[in-house]
């Protein structure tokens, strides 16, 4: 029995709209590198109608008819053909939730806020943007119902669905309160801990330019691969790209010469994933990667689990060294401790693993706050900075530094934050099975090598794509359902029993 | 009586089309800039599916019923709106005259014979870059075909008019033969004056980065808006972009440290006349700037004209002296002379103005007998190593030097090349009205100052977009038809006549 037509069909259009999202990737990650600052309103433009391609494309209405028609060939389809149709089928449901109007009035709302946003976090000005965060979140507030509706799920339920399929806020809530729960004890035992040494010494400010070469050389000791990826400058860290051609960006910061390096390694982590998806099924659903959570959990496998291990820390002390030149802050005890600081702080890009969850469950509560209108807009800088200083015991000076540090609600990401602790979680959930699995991997991050860890994730997550659903992924790759008590264990491990 | 709902239907519609253009625009700014070089097959997916995508917005059904209702409803329509809708047809005659297939293909071939010659060049290889180059042919020879037989025309005739429209290869001929009959006795003057004096000092090399920060500021001083548009690096000089964000390249050369800021100086022309374009007919055909003749007639009114007259060379003798430190090569006298040497030489780019035409009388030529057949591309090398012996008396050592040099054919664009020359006598014309109207001109640009010169192109030239037809707009600017007697006195002026 041979594959039916509808279903070849629809790879193609399928490949059509991926190249339309393709050509959407470059002008974002032009908009966020080199473009003109003059040049919003143009992008913007541009932006709003390719979406408007790439959605009519999928919402044509011969879709319908060729998804019924793959569906009744189904038995004629491979496992990876299958499992492409039902991705499609997901994503002709959720396409088809918006209509052309509102997927215009989303794309034209987020990229002028983004813009303001851009100048008045310069200034701290939160009151500049605050007529465009209310327009985006009130346009937000149609996609959520729009997807509601089209999922059968509640707005912020919705929202989450597009950025970490399967999971629920009711799922997710009790695994954050744990944590809520657990936190104030264990950070008064790691702060203890810490105090029975001096306070580390911190570097000296180092030249952007230095910078750059630890960052391309450590990127590449990750299999970052410059023939198909490069690396550049944005005001927030972010991966983005398609098969072929992976693209990071760091923030340098001359004062915090360790902030890029990690930030990179970060980045890698996420066009590892991208770079090792199946290429044979680039440009199909079944090839991409998952959503959020997945992605979060590889550029932490490599940040967080791997590059801040003390056997890695102990490593790249003497890299930092050579490119950096000597100096106390580099020396290797005292730059384990730096890397491995954890102290309650303002920006969430800064903080700690320890004190990280802490950022994300605020946002998270606040975000479903304004979502639901019991949070006005106007009054998220007094939110904000009360959640600080109950959660972490912060005081926000600035907005700057509070309720406009991040992109994600000024570019419309609502419903995102959690994959970044659901992320972290995943994380300490495959080191505990890569390790388990492959004991040559500690050892051979010991002398920086990431190939045996990267072998791995390529075998369980990468080189899988979308062939299982996420949870039948995960509980393949680790032997459970993703939990928070690996990364309980995970923390106390390396703040309280390692040396 | 007021415009037919079908007009407005249309500038709708075209101001779509020309969204998907200015997002092609990126990527091939991209590609040329700092796209990875394994992105190539990726990107030439992309821009192939978004031609495919404009084209079919061009030749939807339902254009051919908008554009004669629109043509119905002419006698409601203001100048501009006229003039708009006479482009609009013949857009969609052009884009009509191509279907889906061949134009994918055109992209496909294109894209993948410029990223082959990237490499093929560097090496001086013409073999691993003929069968590319053989496919480009034969899909341009399709293209020329469907052209033709649309417009009515020759083949060669029906591709100029698709980068100059209005012009043949008849009334261009003459010009040409002309100026060939002109140049063997008035090159033998200019070397035989050049000879009364010692061979000028040339410059030392100056690193990249001091000639970056010349670049800006000459760029600045031509009305470039670095809010509006940025300066990058390619491997060929070149401009693009659409408003509110011009695109300049350079290409640096350590050793010879005036080349990039004279490119700089010719790519800041073609931006100013984007830039001056009437804002309030953006993304329609009439506020579009007319060919590739006019186009480099602004270029080379900046570059030539103004940038390498005997007043502008002074004080910008001075400004190099500033940026790059003092140098004989520099001195007032030794400088001007550099700039304005003559001398065959074997690059098109780094060509003086008296021998460039040459350069473009044989690849003219050339061109022609490779897209009629008589030419096979493996004959390519032969017949240009034998032309430039012919014409400028040059012995060509490569291929890299010689017939690879040029990005043209391997991008597909043969009928090009003539608007080059025939765009430096337009330019000549051009600088002979803008002096005899405004005499300031030529003083202010002794101070380096490009504003007088700009306001009088801006209101001759840029700000007129496509209100009359090209023939009109000329002898609406300078008092006559195109023609190549304004260039040939200003050769002698400049070459035999100023001291």
């Amino acid at each position: 029995m041979s594959v039916s037509p509808a279903y070849l069909e629809l790879e193609d259009r399928f490949r059509r709209v991926a190249l339309i999202d393709e050509a959407t990737t470059v002008l974002h990650w032009d908009a966020a590198t080199g473009m003109p600052s003059g040049a919003g309103c143009a992008r913007a433009d541009q932006l709003a109608e390719l979406r408007v391609l790439a959605h009519r494309e999928m919402t044509d209405p011969a879709m319908s008819d060729l998804l019924d028609g793959a569906e009744r060939g189904y038995a004629s389809l491979d496992a990876w053909q299958a499992a492409n149709l039902r991705e499609m089928r997901q994503s002709h449901l959720q396409a088809s939730a918006l209509d052309d109007a509102l997927v215009s009035h989303l794309s034209q709302a987020t990229s002028a806020c983004e813009m303001i946003w851009r100048e008045a976090r310069a200034e701290s000005d939160f009151s500049a943007v605050l007529p465009a965060l209310t327009a985006v979140l009130e346009v937000t507030r149609d996609v959520a119902t729009a997807y509601g509706e089209a999922f059968g799920l509640d707005p912020y339920d919705a929202l989450m669905e597009t950025y970490a399929p399967g999971l629920r806020i009711a799922q997710v809530q009790p695994l954050f309160d744990a944590y809520e729960e657990f936190l104030p004890d264990f950070l008064d035992a790691v702060l203890a801990r810490q105090k029975e040494h001096d306070r580390p010494i911190a570097p000296d400010p180092v030249p952007v330019d230095t910078q750059r070469r630890l960052v391309e050389r450590l990127a590449a000791a990750t299999g970052f691969d410059f023939v198909h990826g490069r690396v550049d400058v944005s005001a927030h860290p972010f991966s983005t790209g398609y098969p072929g051609d992976q693209r990071i960006t760091v923030a340098y910061d001359p004062q915090n010469p360790m902030f890029a390096i990690m930030a990179a390694l970060h980045e890698c982590g996420h066009a590892a994933y991208e770079r090792g998806l199946p290429m044979e099924w680039a440009r199909q659903p079944v090839g991409s990667s998952f959503g959020m959570v997945v992605h979060e959990s590889q550029s932490l496998s490599v940040e967080m689990q791997a590059a801040r291990s003390t056997g890695y820390l102990s490593w790249l002390a003497g890299e930092v060294r050579a490119v950096y030149g000597e100096h106390p802050a580099f020396e290797t005890e005292n730059f384990q401790r730096l890397q491995q600081w954890v102290e309650p702080s303002l920006i969430r890009v800064d903080a700690d693993e320890v004190t990280y969850p802490a950022h994300v469950i605020l946002r998270t509560r606040l975000e479903q706050a304004m979502l639901s209108g019991d949070l006005p807009p106007a009054d998220l800088p007094g939110a904000w900075n009360n959640g600080m200083k109950d959660l972490l015991g912060v005081t926000v000076p600035n907005d700057a530094q509070g309720c406009m540090q991040d992109i994600h609600w000024f570019d419309g990401a609502i419903g995102y934050f959690p994959t970044y602790t659901l992320g972290a979680m995943l994380a300490a959930q495959l080191a505990e099975a890569a390790h388990a699995k492959r004991p040559e991997i500690a050892e051979s991050l010991g002398r920086g090598e990431f190939s045996a860890l990267m072998d791995w994730l390529s075998g369980a997550i990468h080189s899988r794509g979308r062939l299982l659903p996420v949870n039948e992924l995960i509980i393949e790759a680790t032997g459970k359902p993703l939990g928070g008590e690996a990364f309980k264990r995970h923390l106390e491990k390396r703040y309280l029993s390692e040396t």
